[in-house]
């Protein structure tokens, strides 16, 4: 999904160090830019929320610096603004969507909401999605679940980037996998993780500061790795999860694959080099945990390894041992009091959005 | 699951090179061994079979290297032979399996077999097993949905071995995962993996053959990488995928986690720290494909992206690019034919194990 047209947009904005913005005023500000887009009030409403959810847990690369992106893919008629969404199959279990060419933010929580009412009646829920486009972070789908007492699961396609085991080009997206589980007094388990080495937006932070990457994110034309980031961006060459033969990129190669299967294959999208560009498939799951077992004696034992796994002996150095999410859920508590954080840069490029589109942008300043 | 008595046990009677072992004087000696621990005949033909299947597909970390180890938890009491098998909830497309301590081998098949059977009534079937053990390879339970044009998945938990990022204790297994789906001409599509940087046995297999393990497999007491296989080994303490902090092991983490929320929390029998020695938790899941979309077209465009992988440039020097299952089919096709290769120690054992529990090893040699 990523372009260097954005990234040399922020580039040539970036500024030293992180701005504030208050939440309410930039949720306002990415609605009314949707709103701009032709999406009706709900829809962009909701787009703002997953979008800035993003930026709140301090996910950078999956944040309002996209707009730009979303922009160009509706200036350009990839995406639909009113976008007719259809339930193409269906069972009580599961269920084909297809997204009309909508955006991804909005296709991504009603079929997710999907995947929730049918584990409602039937323990389970199982969702593809087709002809939908770029949805955010796949953290915030697979939450959704958390309400539900539910276990949620999104996956998403994405562009080529990532280099097969042995490889030298491109054949598997980013393909990010979540994976969530709801505890009882502890934060939930959140998992969110692209299924390369790390997501194409590190790379890009990387090169937008000037720093070099380290041996085992990209690869260079002859597959070998660079520590170069402009050289794993302008052949878009990123590693698999394991980076290295020898510490099993198989196994992260392999599990993009399978994001691909279910969100390309199975859902009619396209996969991998047959993706329609800036487009994306999803796939969307729920479980009852009381299909399995009593939630509350679940949410119990989820409290008490979460306790066990922070309890962890750590490194000499390191502060302590985390959970997954759970630096996100701490980020966003946080940033929920004091602003959302946001490169100068971006927020800059926010204000001349504004001007463009001639949106409004009060409470949105670089002080 | 793996133990320091095992690896003694076939370091002693290490011997140079490989032996090819005949299929089925094989499986015949492995069901007898079962038969003896007090299996009945059709369950002990069924271990054998996935007991084997592993050393087939030259996966020789899973197979009947293993015997000493299933030997060991029969006479503890570990396992049950005639355990009683029963589903303690159950919906059309979900259920909780309790294996009534039996040899996951066998309450393995029963489980992933009850899964599809669900799927084809509901188009997907999800499955927790709780009071089971080890199951062999997971690979095995994805695959069995194939011949019913589903896609397989298949988890277990496993005592704790995998250290946290940050850490300097294990907290999680190597808990594998494993995900099938069928292509038409070409082979399926079988993703198995420890979400640990390797398994357990690949460790045991350096340390047998007297070989360092490279930075990024075990650490040391003090959480640092180790080349030791010998303090990897004793400390149990085994890397998340990705190795590193910086190449992303808290995925590698987090994936183990998951694995452990699905076999041991919501199963109830127990997670990392908490499962009880020598037994596992199991989740199963199948997807009927054509819930989602016409069988045919989904296993064309698998055989399109199969080969459109197959067919990345490779970096130089590699031969070619491989896709996930491929390495152990080739395998497995060319050890039916000329035998199931085992190192000469394992065969040793075998005869051993003949005589102590008085099995008749025609075919078995070390010729």
């Amino acid at each position: 999904m990523e372009d260097l047209t954005y990234l040399e947009k922020i580039t040539r904005a970036s500024a030293p160090g992180m701005v504030r913005v208050p939440l309410q005023p930039l949720l306002d500000f990415v609605a009314a830019f949707m709103e701009k887009m032709g999406l009706n009030r709900a829809d962009s409403e909701k787009a703002a929320e997953v979008l800035v959810t993003s930026d709140l847990r301090g996910i950078e690369s999956h944040g309002v610096p996209r707009l730009d992106m979303y922009l160009e893919m509706f200036r350009l008629d990839l995406i639909q603004p009113e976008a007719p969404y259809t339930i193409e199959r269906e069972s009580g279990a599961t269920a084909l969507v297809n997204g009309g060419r909508g955006l991804g933010l909005v296709v991504g929580p009603r079929a997710m909401q999907l995947a929730i009412d049918k584990a409602q009646a039937s323990g389970v829920g199982m969702v593809a999605v087709t002809n939908s486009s770029h949805f955010g972070i796949a953290g915030y789908y697979a939450e959704m679940a958390l309400a539900h007492d539910m276990i949620g699961l999104a996956f998403t396609n994405a562009s080529p980037l990532g280099v097969p085991t042995g490889g030298r080009e491109h054949r598997v997206g980013t393909n990010p996998l979540a994976f969530a589980a709801p505890a009882n007094q502890e934060m939930p388990f959140l998992l969110d993780m692209a299924t390369t080495a790390v997501s194409f937006g590190k790379i890009e932070i990387a090169a937008r500061s000037g720093r070099s990457i380290p041996i085992g994110w990209g690869l260079d034309p002859e597959g070998h790795p660079t520590t170069d980031p402009y050289v794993a961006l302008k052949y878009r060459l990123a590693a698999p999860l394991g980076s290295f033969p020898e510490l099993s990129s198989h196994k992260g190669y392999g599990l993009g694959v399978m994001v691909d299967i279910l969100c390309g294959v199975l859902s009619g999208m396209g996969y991998g080099m047959r993706l329609p560009r800036l487009q994306a498939g999803h796939f969307f799951g729920a479980l009852r945990i009381d299909a399995f077992r009593d939630v509350t004696e679940f949410k119990a034992e989820m409290d008490d390894m979460i306790r066990e796994l922070r309890s962890t002996k750590p490194v000499e150095g390191v502060e302590r041992v985390y959970v997954a999410g759970e630096k996100e859920f701490l980020a966003e508590a946080v940033n929920r009091q004091l602003g959302v954080p946001l490169l100068a840069g971006v927020v800059q490029r926010l204000l001349e959005l504004g001007q463009e589109l001639d949106i409004p942008t009060p409470g949105i300043t670089l002080e």
